[in-house]
């Protein structure tokens, strides 16, 4: 398994890693195949979204924080509840086609650290899995 | 990697694409293993959900649309940030078990590519990956 | 394939099934790779979130209520659109990597059946990939 450092600085942030993930697959001299990025955090996950506009990342928080920020009768101690939600809905992995050595994504499409209870120090685990070509 | 061509017609879409999913799957001649669903959008998604009754979609898309179009400060230009949460909660893909040639779906289980910013010319790439039996 | 059986007692549910997949994973004597969980269901899911603090799962419910259970004009017929919503948003599995035997989980991670039709009997599938060590 490789491993990807990551230090986040706002509370709700979401973190381009798609040249991390590319460089680890390169690393791994993995050709064909799939690689699963996981987050090994209950208040963190991974996205895939548009990395062309900074702007999405602006309205994404602003969306995902009025779904989980809401007024009702928690009892976590911790008072994070709202990242546990967004953790659980968006979901701790994300598993990438890979061609050729390179990633298989859209036009717009970046992989994202999905912060949801920062500043904090986090990582991404990552398992390549080799399919031959086809 | 197989490609899947899609049309969709609306703003907010379900297609049941489980039919091309499993024709994909046949001319790969996968008998056991993975099929990677990946849709290589920031506006549009795949998801499971029932394919009996389409009062469900119906019903998904009221409930998808009273969640992301909310009145806030967004910035992005384009104004389909709505469309890109969306994206970012469903995921933008689905990993589904093969058995004897055939995908291991419940009852009422479909697949279906999730449109949030149509009418669009979509697409879906497919990844196989064989386990042997067992 | 490999079954787990699952009963539900409430409305919406977590149940830790972390247990059950490892012994899956140990009983399939699976050292190096993925494991894929499936729930063949179109009102559950499969989640991963902290297994420490029940209070965690209590918030969760309170945030998935009030997300999924809208003033809507919606016309599924069987009344249960707002669990088809969040099967729909949260997916139907989870693939997890697996090292030395063992499931690669955060420190507060644990996997979660998401009952969000309940009572019921449920049940999931597994399916092991073999990616050899590295």
């Amino acid at each position: 398994v490789e491993t990807i450092q990551i230090r986040t600085h706002g509370k709700v942030e979401f973190l381009d890693i798609t040249e991390q993930v590319q460089a680890s697959v390169s690393r791994a001299a993995l050709r064909d195949g799939l690689v699963c990025v996981w987050a090994p955090h209950t208040t963190a996950g991974v996205i895939v979204n548009e990395n062309a506009d900074p702007d999405v990342c602006h309205d994404l928080r602003l969306l995902m924080r009025e779904m989980s920020e809401r007024d009702l009768p928690l009892r976590h101690a911790e008072g994070n509840s709202p990242a546990h939600f967004l953790s659980s809905l968006t979901g701790p992995s994300i598993t990438i086609l890979v061609e050729e050595g390179r990633l298989c994504l859209g036009t717009w499409q970046g992989v994202f650290f999905a912060e949801y209870d920062g500043p904090r120090t986090r990582q991404c685990w990552l398992k390549m899995l080799d399919t031959g070509s086809g």
